[in-house]
Order: structure tokens, then C-alpha cells, then sequence
């Protein structure tokens, strides 16, 4: 038996383009002989639909295209995700489930047992948890169908659920194992992802075939990395990070097993690869082309830009360098050479004049009162209209480039450096955007190297730099991974060692900057923590603040 | 037997305030006489905890929080709501619990049964349902304890639900029932809510003791309104709407029934109520004391600042009136009679000086193109700049004046209108705006006439009109309403009578200007689908759009 496994990159609700990218493929997979061809999870409608959920008219559209998929099923079966409803009145509307079809219909249906509710996940919103679990028989092969989760749980050891799908199928002695995911990445995600795979494998004897997506949906990326695994337990394949890809296994060889292949893992790299799929896509899948973004000198503006000319190319990024009074000289022309490195368009639009306007404007209802944060706002500010200009005038989107660091401490201007439709480096915390800055310039000095090596400085008032305020960026991001990541509170925090002051203080600075965030753009995600959807704190809270 | 309850007013993570709360409503209790004190749902915390609840030292101030009512349990019985933990190792790690406390100690727990997992609800993120079901013994009264959404499921009638947690416990025979709720505001709940408690009464014909949070936090609304309701069916009481309230009943009283009290639920007056509430709690449990806003002589801010007014009182509002080329003259004098009408400082800041600097900042860029709706958000942002300005240096929060039409369409400007802490009316469709403004008239024109019976215009071109550009608010706001609280398709809304490219045209609208409200402050949630945390939808989704 031949089977094809199609990692694609889906886009929410596009029915028809979901559709016809599973047709090319069914149509490829037949050319190429398989027997059957599995699909990713919730492929009809893409992952996460969110409350589009609700609408009837959406989960008719997803019925639309198993029935239209299903037409294609004579030589071929074909396993599609998608919702279904429950027909019981009690509990969800819903079912996630895996469908066969085969020979023009609806040959068996699987529905999701495991239903993820944590993080960004709120699957338990929409739908029921499948209950009952057989597997489908096709040419003599016995077929154990499983959607994402449902495997996350081998003998009962996760310990947020209390089924095992598949020790419920056990009993029924199926051949070979299906997955069909919409796992999305994060940077330590493709090695857990490995390490329950081969634990299904070696607990139930068995070769699997794990489909995920690829691409992007705002912000949740989906690095792919579909994988078979022989029943020894090594990797047969593993489908390339980010991409798309379609590929065709013989069973019988998959089952021989012995082949081991890998795809390097490095954290930096996978980041890297990462953010530049969750730009792409984002532009792609709006429609929009060209990305407009301030350039100031600074490393975080240097490595967005960077980022975003490998994702949309070089000549679509417009750079826009905004000096003040308090900008160095090095500032502008580390801008600037930073764009030509990259052969970027860009302006030089200085806010003197915006600034001195704000300033004349308020200048009455400031009369006596000393320069502080308000002006170094206004700076920010400036600069954020003038950009939105342009983006208004040109059909740019604005990135955000802000890092985590500084989103979690609140060390930004809202409407000001804060504006923007995505926040590329949002998840990335400081210390990490050093080490992509030096990723990215392996061989060629494509970031200016006094944009990596100089003190950081937002350059909103006389002689400022970070360190006035904040801690050193190797603390601070140890103390914001422990607290964001980790869900360790203060106590546990210090006990680790740091100073008692400064974890309070940092601590109380991310509770209290949560009403800047909650405006801030979606954050591409690349860590298992993200600020954002997956991270859910109340405003008003005062817990730590 | 006497039975106080308590509407009392939480705020999340403030465990000493909480506390203190309780301890001193035990107090009242005592004094009155009372045999046992009944709390809110997860009242130790406050409601939502949201993530906070992943943090293991806040569970630990939960439970402290516990022992040290339950010292305090040797003259009276205290029922508090607080998360607790699932010792099994399987399913979800806490559990949303009512503890008895008596003589000192921990006398029963029941665990919520029903995870409320919709709209602003995400507690199977965080709890495992409750399975179990027992009455707890109290000085020969048998009492039936049940956590809010544990009686929205009348003799399992909810099609979310398959467990009827009273039904469970019916068998025991309990002599009354408790529940402990933290049931969110909107405009039409308290009806259900009556509707509901009564189903219970006369299933079971028992007292129902039904006690509520009020107050707000952040968005979520709570309106109180906790119920007595006699064996018969008929209110026995029902506490004041929006605020704290301790009381006491002689059971047998209470069992006598015949009594009937009602409060008035007008819409727009509850709406006004809750909006008050919802600036007050969100300005008090931040610590500020000052509003800033924008006031156009439109009906928007106009209503806003009235409301923000009744809340803060007149003197910590600021009004900041800035005129452009194409504002009215009666834009200002409005807006200016307004301001003057309630007693509100005012000044008065012209955005030319700034709008010409940025103009003359991209005029190179801009040439030879027309003016559009770049020049338009230019004019709001330059207000958004000079307001953010006023709030940085006085420490105003700054008030959104959007509302929900608008929101909904996209009708507004990123980083210009839109700013602000909290969106006061984002929950109001332009329609009850209106029916908003005439409610603050009733008896005294605090709002100029002029400002209501004015054709709508956000002024930002010569005679520009909402109308030009878009439908009559009153079918606006009829599709908006079927297409946003009542999760109606196209076809449907459509097969309701209403024009088809009309539909369809603000349907993409909504859907298209997600990116818009992915970024708005909190919205004071009225209604029964507020935008915000209760409507997640994709960014990047491509469904009717």
C-alpha cells in the first residue's frame, strides 16, 4: 500500500483555495500512485478558525468541500479534517474529526477525543470530545485515524487528560497509524514533537504517519516537519520545516524501517525560518505586497528589516529613518547603510517639525512642568503618525518592531513605537535578537556592526541608554522567561537566586504594562509563550503589582 | 435559620481587599444574627482570574485567603468561592469550588460541574468539572451548594450540558439550595437570570439563595442583582443592581413566600448604569482618578464624557477640543455648551499646527497625489498625539468615544480616535447611542440638542457625512446586531429582507477590519457579544471577505 501525506499551508476560510490546493493533491498523489492520501487537521477550513466556528453558513462550506473532495475518492481514499456536527443535542455543536473517504462518500468518520484548552488553544469552546474509537478497514490494512492531541496522551502520562485513543483501539489490532495535526511551532516544539511520536510507536508497535500544516495564520506558525516513523521507532522522513510538500511512502518499506533522517534544530535558525514564514504569510494571505517600518539604528528595527527583506524582498520593504535632536550621528547612518546593505528603499523624514508643533500646541498647558516620559513620547508618537502616513498613502503595513523584552516591561510608546499591523519580534526576547542579528549576518556583514555592538538606547532624551532603567538584558530575560514561560511566581524566582527587589520590580513592571499590550499588534509566535492570545491576564488584576 | 448574602465587589488578585471585604461582611453577619454567610463564586481571587489561575503562589494566596475565613467560622458558617486543587493527577489542576467552613475548618467542598466555555468564558482552560454531588448538613437544614453556571442547566434543557447537578443531589433531599455566581452583565441577563432561578424553584420547590459579584472588571461587567427566591417562585428579593449589598433572611420567612419585589430592567437605563459602573471600577482598581477625552460636539464623545461625568464626578474629566479646517462651528460651541453644561474643565488645542507639520513632512512624498482618507486619519491622529500628551504629563487615562457601529465597520482611525484605556461605548450600537443621549436629557438638556439631532459627521473633509459612506444607522445596526449577537450568515440575514450587496458589503467590512479592533482598548461589555475577549476571530481569515 502507497500512502501520500500532504503538508500544506492552508488559509482560514478560504474554501475555495484550501480546496483546490487538497485537489492538486489528490491529483498528484493518484499520478504518483498512492493508495491513500491524508490531509492535515481541520484542512477544509484551516486552523484555528476561532468563532467563525459559530456561523452555520461556515460549517456547511466545510461540508461542501468533503462532498467535493469525496467525488475525487474512486481511485483513491482520501483523509480530510474537518468539523462536523454532533447530532446529539447535549454538549458542543461540534466534532473535530478526521474523515476517510473512499469510493465517493464518507466511508468512516473519527472524531478528536483530546481537545486542547490551554495557551492558544480553545478547542473545548467549539467542540464535543469524541468518545468512540474504531479503526477503518481499506484493502486489507486496518487504520488507526487520530487528530493531533489525541496522540499527545501515550499510556495516559500527559497529565491533562484521562483517555488514550489509541490504547482504545489497541483491541481492534490496526496495521499502520494516521495523525492528521495543526501543531503549531515554537522553537522547542519540533523536539517534543519527535519524542511522543516514536513513544506512540514504540508503545503500540506500530508505523505512523503524522500530517501537519505549514505556513502561517496571523499569529500562529506552522513549521510542518510531518514525519513517519517505522515501527523500530527511527524516522523514515520528516518533511521540510516551512514549506510545502507532498510525498509518497511505500508501506512495506516504511514498515522495514532502519532509515534514520533529521533536520537541524537550531533554536536561532528555526526562529529565523519561522518569522519570515509568519511575515510572508500574513502579507500573502491579507493580499498586501509592501511593508513599511522605522529604522532608528538600533538593533531591533536592524533584524525586523532584515527579516522582512527575506520574506517579501528587499525592494518592498521601505525603510523610513525619523532622526530627532537626541539621535546619534551613528544612528542614521547606521540606518542608512543598513538599507543599502539590502538595497531597501528608504526616506529620511526627520520629526523636528511634528515634534516642535505637539510641543508649541501644548506648550501653555505644560508651562513649568519638566521634560519627562510625555516628551519622549511625543517623539515615539511622531514618528508613528508619519509612518501610518505613508502605509495610508501607499498601502504599506506598518511591523511593529518592538521585541519581548521590552513589550513585557512596558519599555515602549503606545501609538508610538508600539504602532504596527504585526509585531515581528514580539516573542523574541533582546538577548535572542542579538544572536539572530549574528545569524543573519554569517558571512556578510549585512547588519552594520555598530548597530549590534553599540549600547542599546531608544535616543528619546540626552545621552539615554536601556541600562538606566533596566537591569542587564541576560537577567532581565532570564527573570521574564521564568515569569512568562515557566508560570514560576516571585517566590520561586528568587529562590533561584536573583535579587529579591528586582524580580518584585520586574514582575510588578509586567502586570502593570498589560493595557499596552492588550493594543499591541498580533505577535508572531516562536516561543510556547507568547504575549497575546495564548497568554490571557486580566488588566485590572492586582496580583504582583 | 438566618442566611446573609453578600454582593460584594472583588477585585482580581487583591487578596488582602477581598478579604478584608469578607471579613467585614462576616462581621455584619454576626451582628445580625445570621446562621451562615454566603459569598460569590471564586470571591477569594475575583472573577476572571484568567491565567493568574497558572500560577501556583496565587493559588496559595487563594487558600490562604480560606483558612483565614475560616477562622472566623466558629459563630457562623461561611460559603466563600475560590479555585482549589484536583489531587488526581488526570484532567485539569484545579477545581472551581463553594467551601463550607465551619468551626474553623474546611466542612465540605463541591466543585463546580459546569465550565461555562463561551463567549468571555474560558474555564475548562483552567478547571476540571466537578463530579460528585453531595448536600452538606447545617444545623438540621439540608443545603444544596452549587456554583453558578451549575443551575443554568434546568433539568438538562441546556443544550451545552449533559449533567444536572441538582438533579444529582435531589435524591438527597436538601431543604435549599445556594449558589454562588459571578454572572456577567448584559442588557437582557437579569430576565434569563429570573427565568432560570425560578426554573429551579419550581423543579425542585425549594429557596434558592443566589448571590452575585457586583461591579467590574476591566471589561466584564457585573451588575449583582442576587436573588431570594420563595418555594412558590416569586421573588422574595432581589438586591440593587450595581452595587454592594449585605442581607439577611429568616429562612422560614423566605419559605412563607408570597412576597413579590421587582427592580425596573429598562435597557438603556441598565446600559447607562453598567457603563457608569465599568469607567468607576476600571479608573478605582487602577488607582487613577482623572479621564481625558476628546470632545467633537458629536453625540459619541458627547455621551461619553456625560457618562464619564456621573462616574468620576465632572471635575476629574478633562475635556480637550481640537478643531481642524473642517470642523463646524458648531462643533466647538457644542462641545464647548457640553463641557460648560456638567462643570468639566475644558480647553481648547487646534490640531492645525500639527497637521500642517505633517503635511510638510511628507508633502515631498505625498506629491501629486489626492487628499484621501491618509490626510483624514492624519487630523485623528494629531488629536490622539496632543490627548496621549495631556494623559502623560497629568496622568489622565484617556477614554475611547468609538462605538460599537462604528467599531464594527471600521469607521475610525488606528492610533487617532481609537486610542484610549477603555472604550466606554465601543458595546453600543450608534442607534442606542442616540437613545443614551436622550436618557442623560430626561428632565435637563445636559447635551446639547444640537449635538443630537445634528446629522453624524466625524468632520475630517468638507461636508462629510457618516451617511455618505455609509447605510442608515438603523439598518446598519439591524445587520450588525444578526450578524454579531446573533451569529447569523449571510443567506440568513439576507433571507430577513435586507438589501444583498448591502449585507455582503458590511459583512466584509467587519470582517476585514478585525486588525483595527485587535488593536481598541477594552470594551465595557452591555451586551450579550461585546467585541473583545468574547469574539475571537482570525485576522488573516478570508471567509466573507
Amino acid at each position: 500500500m502507497k500512502v501520500a501525506i500532504a503538508q500544506l499551508n492552508y488559509h482560514i476560510g478560504n474554501f475555495e483555495g484550501n480546496l483546490n490546493k487538497m485537489l492538486n493533491a489528490v491529483s498528484e498523489a493518484k499520478t504518483k500512485g498512492a493508495d491513500i492520501i491524508v490531509f492535515g487537521e481541520l484542512s477544509t477550513c484551516g486552523y484555528p478558525p476561532r468563532d467563525f466556528l459559530e456561523f452555520d453558513d461556515f460549517i456547511k462550506r466545510c461540508e461542501d468541500s468533503v462532498s467535493r473532495l469525496a467525488e475525487e475518492s474512486h481511485d483513491i481514499a482520501i483523509v480530510v479534517g474537518s468539523p462536523t456536527r454532533n447530532p446529539v443535542i447535549e454538549g458542543k455543536d461540534l466534532y473535530n474529526s478526521a474523515i476517510f473517504l473512499y469510493e465517493g462518500k464518507i466511508k468512516q468518520t473519527q472524531h478528536k477525543a483530546l481537545l486542547p484548552t490551554y495557551d492558544i488553544f480553545d478547542e473545548y469552546r467549539y467542540f464535543e470530545p469524541g468518545t468512540e474509537f474504531n479503526i477503518v478497514e481499506f484493502k486489507g490494512q486496518r487504520i488507526a485515524m487520530t487528530v493531533c492531541e489525541d496522540i499527545w496522551n501515550v499510556g495516559n502520562e500527559n497529565p491533562l487528560y484521562v483517555t488514550c485513543p489509541l490504547d482504545e483501539m489497541k483491541s481492534q489490532n490496526p496495521d499502520f497509524i494516521l495523525n492528521l495535526s495543526a501543531s503549531p511551532f515554537s522553537y522547542d516544539h519540533a523536539e517534543d514533537r519527535i519524542h511522543v511520536l516514536k513513544a506512540n510507536v514504540e508503545r503500540y508497535g506500530l508505523p505512523m504517519f503524522y500530517v501537519n500544516h505549514s505556513g502561517a495564520q496571523t499569529e500562529v506558525l506552522f513549521d510542518g516537519g510531518s514525519l513517519v516513523i517505522s515501527p523500530d521507532g527511527n524516522i523514515f522522513d520528516e518533511l521540510v520545516y516551512f514549506k510545502e510538500e507532498i510525498k509518497v511512502y511505500d508501506l512495506s518499506e516504511v514498515k522495514k524501517g532502519g532509515i534514520h533522517r533529521v533536520q537541524a534544530k537550531e533554536k536561532i535558525a528555526l526562529i529565523h525560518d519561522a518569522i519570515v514564514t509568519g511575515i510572508k504569510d500574513y502579507f500573502g494571505k491579507l493580499g498586501f505586497k509592501k511593508a513599511i517600518l522605522g529604522l532608528s539604528g538600533g538593533i531591533d528595527s536592524a533584524v525586523t528589516a532584515a527579516l522582512a527583506a527575506e520574506a517579501l524582498g528587499a525592494e518592498n520593504v521601505l525603510a523610513v529613518l525619523m532622526p530627532s535632536k537626541y539621535s546619534s550621528g551613528h544612528s542614521v547612518s547606521d540606518a542608512e547603510q543598513l538599507a543599502k546593505n539590502y538595497g531597501m528603499p528608504y526616506k529620511i523624514i526627520p520629526i523636528k517639525g511634528a515634534y516642535d508643533a505637539f510641543m508649541e500646541s501644548l506648550s501653555e498647558h505644560f508651562e513649568g512642568l519638566p521634560f519627562n516620559v510625555t516628551e519622549e513620547n511625543l517623539q515615539a508618537r511622531s514618528r508613528g503618525v508619519i509612518l501610518m502616513g505613508l502605509s495610508n498613502k501607499f498601502g504599506h503595513i506598518l511591523l511593529n518592531t518592538s521585541n519581548k523584552s521590552e513589550m513585557a516591561v512596558g519599555y515602549g510608546t503606545l501609538y508610538g513605537d508600539m504602532c504596527g499591523g504585526l509585531s515581528v519580534i514580539g516573542d523574541v526576547y533582546k538577548t535572542d535578537v542579538f544572536a539572530l542579528a549574528k545569524y543573519i549576518n554569517k558571512g556578510k556583514e549585512l547588519i552594520p556592526i555598530n548597530t549590534i555592538v553599540k549600547p542599546p538606547s531608544a535616543e528619546l532624551r540626552p545621552n539615554q541608554k536601556d541600562s538606566d532603567s533596566l537591569p542587564d538584558y541576560d537577567i532581565l530575560d532570564e527573570i521574564l522567561f521564568q515569569y512568562i514561560e515557566k508560570t514560576q511566581g516571585p517566590k520561586e524566582i528568587i529562590a533561584q537566586g536573583f535579587d529579591e527587589e528586582l524580580v518584585k520590580r520586574i514582575l510588578r513592571l509586567v502586570n502593570i504594562n498589560e493595557f499596552k499590550r492588550y493594543q499591541t499588534a498580533p505577535v508572531l509566535r516562536v516561543s510556547s509563550k507568547a504575549f497575546g492570545m495564548g497568554r490571557r491576564m486580566p488588566i485590572v488584576g492586582k496580583y504582583l503589582s
